[in-house]
């Protein structure tokens, strides 16, 4: 049998006191598949001396990960910290430029410093694995750059944060309200006490800007994205959409146009029956459509211990196997630079509720200021009747350019019996 | 640039031309993405001279494909003839035996002649691809051996035959029988004039034969599997199933149990809510249960030119980067005879249907007779009334081992007012 595989891990949360499980656990199995063994010879955490359920047989402790990574003879560096600078950047940094690879699940950090990164594990001939990055467990990266490879994609999109489908779904199935179930989900440990990188959006943007760069071969761009979270969703909405034949998502979207690669991430209405309305709970899911294989998709569970370890554990491997490439698809020099798009440029159906006073008249306002936008009506939804008061009027409108779609939003906003800024959902066709 | 990987194309059907085509049209990119060109060099097939929407430019026309691999000097042989034995397998034996690698299409040749051939591979130090064999487009076979290697399957089953997977949804959606579907299918090019390899369920058996081998890291055994088709569905049972939450699909499944490793197609009844029920049509679907990832699903076409020539450019290019690794999961010294294991050890529910005479005391004896072989009945419907004549009942059957199952149907059987041979349907619940 070759010379082991010797492997840093640096951070002992929960994926990578798991990493070494299943490493230890599956030994055997993971040295037949892949040639030779991988074995874990140091470690760095904040706290030690906790029992995590592994064997520290072998396994020699650092405090300070940065001195592990300059002292300890390794192959291998799992950058499970986290976070897009910090002791994680400093380490990974190390790493690659002490000729070690770098497997990591930091997604932040690649969404800010992709290519840069990408440029050093290259100029040092190393590799950088990154595929519990993106969807846990899901081999959405290596699908992307070595099974689809033959194809160009033209849109790839997903339910890249399981808090938030969570919080979809139980808003759905129960009625509630977000606030209430983001609550539950805190509690439930689905949510993070200080949830606003998943509910507003800014986990699955980093997720999208590294998965646009596989799918295009384009240079990571972080700030060319278009985020919106789910807080503005209401039980109302998620009822509306349910009556008009629709689940709400946020999906992560990026999609080659005539006018650039659009990339955004928000609330999406996406009809019953395609297939990633049917992803719910802590699902994650990615769909790429391919030039010749067409549609693909992977589902599976996006978050935890166990899928993420499985992830890193997968890329240890392929390096372990030397089964390895560029760390976007294709060599740093040929990224090119993401071509520019505007939001406004988006072109598409949207859902539009209101809240207006029940006066005469209040509708033909409404339509009249749709008309000179030059945007146009597939449905309305008026619910109940309360004179005086505010109620909701839903529209679905056809698409259009949400250039056009803006131009009405302001118009309608002037009526006074308009009484809520609009609550506006794109609907995606898929 | 390094030197280009030089390919053999045998058999120029739709796989075979498509594959030229991806290769042509996407030269730029591939080349990129795998660090060096692929250029195919020869090729063979039957109708010379055909116009086949490629350039034959630098390409050798071999008519005896044999002849092509003993005499031209090439990196990789693609097998695109297909056949359990035949020109397939002496040309994928006499490529392999030369030092040159293989790609193949060819789930009968490897179901057949699998761990064989994986160890004439391996004595050669050379690669035997075979993703487009099993699913299409979907990277089934990488995400096995790569994406989920970390972990000891448990469960592989999928949606392997896009020709039966049209007719059941078609069955359901039109009400029609079987055969006038597959009649159908057959004008559309769905089916072949001679269908039995697809709705008796050997294609699907092939295929299983070799998931099952990379995913258990077991020897091919074809034998071993359990296999039965679709002909005999009804269109009564497709709406009896719609009726008590369920769809029927076709099904090959493998499972780890603590008796064998069990390998069966055959039609299901799979609960609507399940993923693998929404897939419809052509589309093909393959989960696994992971021991650390869980349940990963992946969706896409199972069929047709792009799909299939996708997933052998997938294949070339791997060879061409040299991500490559043992055939089956692991060299072919460590893959283990497969367990012996019987379809009458399965446990689960079944669906049985009975056409009974509509006379008082049936139903007594058929009760009588399910208590004798200690099974029990969850449900019964039994729809409409026509004294004197044959009507159907269905029963849901409780979990229950197949030998006890059978031990009813053969008590069943002999009950007088029992007119037709009983319709059993095993119930997955995934």
């Amino acid at each position: 049998m070759p010379n082991s595989l010797k492997v840093a891990v640096v951070g002992l949360g929960t994926v990578g006191a798991e990493t070494i499980r299943v490493l230890q656990r599956n030994a055997p199995v993971i040295a037949a598949r892949c040639g030779r063994p991988i074995e874990v010879v140091a470690v760095s955490a904040r706290t030690p001396g906790r029992e995590r359920g592994f064997s520290m047989e072998g396994i020699t402790w650092y405090d300070d990960p940065v001195a592990l990574v300059s002292g300890h003879h390794v192959d291998v560096v799992c950058e499970l910290v986290g976070g897009e600078d910090g002791v994680a950047g400093q380490v990974v940094r190390a790493a690659l430029g002490r000729g070690y690879h770098v497997v990591t699940a930091n997604k932040a950090l690649l969404a800010h410093h992709g290519a840069e990164l990408a440029a050093l594990a290259e100029k040092n001939g190393v590799a950088l694995g990154w595929e519990a990055a993106v969807a846990g467990g899901i081999p959405v990266v290596k699908v992307l750059r070595e099974g689809l490879s033959a194809n160009q994609i033209s849109c790839v999109y997903g339910i890249l944060n399981g808090t938030c489908n969570y919080i979809l779904t139980n808003m759905r199935e129960t009625g509630r309200n977000f606030a209430d179930v983001l609550l539950d989900a805190q509690k439930l440990g689905y949510a993070e006490a200080d949830p606003s990188f998943d509910v507003d959006g800014v986990d699955t943007a980093h997720k999208l800007a590294i998965l646009t760069s596989l799918a295009f071969g384009t240079r990571t761009d972080f700030g060319a994205i278009h985020v919106e979270g789910i807080r503005s969703l209401t039980a109302m909405d998620i009822a509306f959409a349910d009556e008009l034949g629709y689940r709400i998502k946020l999906l992560g979207i990026a999609r080659a146009t005539d006018r650039g690669i659009e990339q955004r991430v928000h609330p999406c209405l996406v009809r019953k029956d395609a297939p990633i309305a049917a992803v719910e709970g802590v699902f994650n899911a990615v769909v790429a459509e391919g030039q010749f294989v067409g549609r693909s998709v992977l589902e599976g569970r996006g978050a935890g211990g166990g899928p993420t370890a499985s992830a890193v554990v997968a890329d240890l491997m392929d390096i372990a196997a030397w089964r390895v490439g560029p760390v976007f698809g294709v060599p740093v020099a040929d990224l090119v630079p993401l071509p520019k798009w505007s939001m406004e440029a988006r072109k598409g159906a949207y859902y539009v509720r209101l809240m207006v006073e029940d006066l005469p008249g209040v509708f033909a306002e409404i339509a009249a200021a749709l008309r000179d936008a030059k945007v146009s009506m597939e449905a309305v939804v008026q619910r109940g009747r309360a004179p005086g008061e505010a109620v909701p009027v839903v529209m679905i409108l056809h698409e259009t350019v949400e250039a056009a779609l803006n131009d009405a939003l302001r118009r309608i906003r002037i009526i006074a019996a308009v009484v809520e800024p609009p609550q506006v959902i794109r609907i995606e066709s898929f």
